[in-house]
């Protein structure tokens, strides 16, 4: 057992922080033992303490929504509409992932950029490629760091380049799970279709019979934008929602499924999220950046729905889990402000977003109660506290002011997690 | 003459970027002589050429509407309400300030973050209390950076220790124009009402008639949220609008006059700013914050109105105002989604509001046109520059995704602003 002490602050319960001033926390096998005020109740003399002095100790982000191959279009473009971005910069750019050499740089630096931002577990889209998306799975593994990464599955309404047959996509699945396929790995596959646009009735049917024959979970895009929803209503016209769509292919809840943005998700196809348990990834950068509109957050936690954050680059365009965390609360603040009974997000709240409700899509992740895998972040704040604040207002400047500067140690299901190597 | 050499980039006119691949720009005196391809168009062989390398050389930054004194709540009780947050946090930290020594510290970090962020020039509330508002003009000199500082006036709706006299301010602002009356300086003081709702008309009228005897210009806030906007028509029956309000007293554009946020403004306000000429200092970030809703920005470029942008500590949470722009596109979509016909800022127009269009509030200021003030910043990107990218994709990039690490050198008026002092 280790013991790590700090000040130690995460989200049990969504309203509310736990804060443990000069805390310890007792770690075994990578697993949370304890967090106490004091060594002695975790009985074990031997345990090597480490002390992290006047730091903030939290649990580190999650990001369940992001385009990996986007990496090199950060920040790029933005005043283009939807369309014309897709044409011209994304799918040329995710078409250069058939270069291997090509995505190791890229994928190099996109491992090593979450790992600065504190991002210890990623749930993302690859390209069709499967050499590429093998590798980015083995630099996640030799990162040490956390993702289920799925190999995009689409053949329709795509550049040739990026069609795939059903029988690419069927040999690609199972080549995924004979080597990622160790449910306690921190490394797996996930069923990825791009969404019902780009894929044919055949391919969301072959996705549904592949993620319950192999029992592996599935992510996709779902109510982006209204346009988008006009499109699918044609496309399956017998489905009585986008969502039902998905449903009916048994893409949405059969397995663990996120489902990013739901931007414009109401009525059947929210109590469709709710019955069928599917996670909604809020992407709120991204809600701005492609002018989509703002998703209802206080809607879908009053109703129940499970919600984590996503910076879904390079719609988003920045990768800080932090800085989704302010966005979100942004986002929920013009809701409120029309809507007086929906109250905004609190910081506790997108706090928890972040973390416990994101992790659970990783198993016991997110947040320091017995059994939970200890993924953490060790923050330095001493540049931004240049005078006395409580603990909580340190770690709320730090998520809205600090940046990666502050993050000083890096942990993954209990190791420390060192700088990625990447390609210069 | 200097000649510097670089990528240069700005905007002289809102809908395009100025871009000169390996350019030269020639200053004398604090000023542009011009942009040129080749050094020789300045006809001055004994003049230093500066080489900077593969960097981009863009206008410095603008901020027209900021709380200096607000500086230690940065990114603190976001979770509040407006009433709670001023009673608890605003007005008992600017009550701090009538300690000079406490005001020295948050001041010098203050200036030493606006340089640190690129803004070179400031138009900011203090508090009322004088040595410290003078205090922190005489820092604003000391780093050879510009401003407009304001002492704020308020006689009501306030904190006792924030409460003044009509006598103390009229005092105040003589002893502020003594001291830094010169029009051609660097530091200027400017009449700062707080809003309508603190001064009594007694106040109000003070301040219009200060602002014409010394013939200084003008800051206040304006039309922020619907509740405030209410509160104004109680207090001011006979005015047709908030904005005619400050009208009747002088205080709208019979000087150089800013107005923040106009959240609300339409119609009559709309048509007074327009026909006046008053500023619109534009903060997204504290429109977000403080759930004030949305300014509609595109509507006032249509109708004229100039337009700036302010990163307003601590509603904001933000000091760079390479944020404000990507908050200001972000705002600008949101309207956008809800009408198309107002189409959402370009990057060229957030850049050209933050620079050329501010900067008129200081002369010839925010562009790189001859007889400008040489304002500049120099952006080494190559930590983002991980593959080709076109000279405004970089600069894209380094708006979106980078920070204060990419700027590498500063100039305000042709002098380079070396890291200004703090006090640890």
């Amino acid at each position: 057992m280790k013991i790590y002490k700090a000040h130690i602050l995460f989200t049990k319960e969504k309203d509310h922080f736990e804060v443990i001033e000069n805390g310890y926390i007792g770690v075994d096998d990578g697993h949370v033992v304890g967090v106490a005020t004091d060594d002695s109740v975790f009985q074990c003399p031997e345990a090597e303490v480490i002390d992290l002095g006047d730091r903030l100790l939290i649990p580190a982000m999650n990001d369940i929504h992001v385009h990996a191959p986007q990496y090199r279009n950060l920040g790029l473009a933005m005043d283009l509409e939807l369309l014309d971005w897709l044409d011209n910069y994304t799918f040329p750019e995710e078409s250069r992932f058939a270069d291997i050499h090509y995505a190791e740089r890229m994928y190099r630096r996109f491992v090593h950029d979450l790992w600065r931002h504190g991002t210890m577990r990623t749930v993302c889209f690859a390209t069709t490629h499967l050499p590429a998306t093998r590798l980015l799975m083995h630099l996640f593994r030799e990162a040490g760091m956390s993702a289920f990464v799925g190999k995009v599955n689409m053949n329709r309404n795509c550049p040739e380049a990026l069609c795939e047959t059903l029988e690419a996509a069927e040999q690609a699945c199972e080549t995924m799970v004979r080597e990622f396929g160790d449910a306690d790995s921190l490394v797996r596959p996930i069923i990825t279709p791009r969404f019902i646009p780009s894929c044919t009735p055949e391919m969301l049917q072959l996705c549904g019979k592949l993620a319950q024959q192999y029992q592996l979970p599935v992510q996709s895009h779902l109510s982006e934008n209204t346009s988008e929803i006009e499109l699918v209503r044609t496309l399956e016209p017998e489905s009585s929602s986008y969502g039902d769509a998905y449903n009916r292919y048994g893409l949405f809840g059969q397995t663990p499924t996120i489902m990013a943005h739901c931007v414009w998700t109401e009525g059947k196809e929210l109590e469709l999220i709710r019955k069928n348990d599917v996670i909604v990834a809020h992407c709120p950068t991204s809600n701005f950046n492609i002018a989509s509109g703002m998703a209802p957050i206080r809607t879908f936690l009053d109703s129940g729905i499970s919600v984590g954050l996503g910076s879904d680059i390079s719609g988003g365009h920045d990768l800080s889990i932090f800085r989704m965390m302010v966005y979100a609360i942004q986002v929920s603040k013009m809701h409120y402000q029309r809507d007086k009974s929906k109250h905004f997000l609190t910081l506790s709240e997108a706090f928890w977003l972040a973390t416990k409700s994101a992790g659970r899509f990783f198993g016991h992740v997110g947040s320091f109660e017995p059994g939970y895998d200890f993924d953490a972040l060790v923050i330095d704040d001493s540049d931004l506290n240049h005078d006395h604040y409580s603990l909580l207002h340190r770690l709320e400047r730090f998520i809205y002011v600090g940046d990666d500067r502050n993050i000083v140690h890096r942990f993954c299901r209990g190791r420390e997690i060192t700088e990625p190597a990447v390609i210069a």
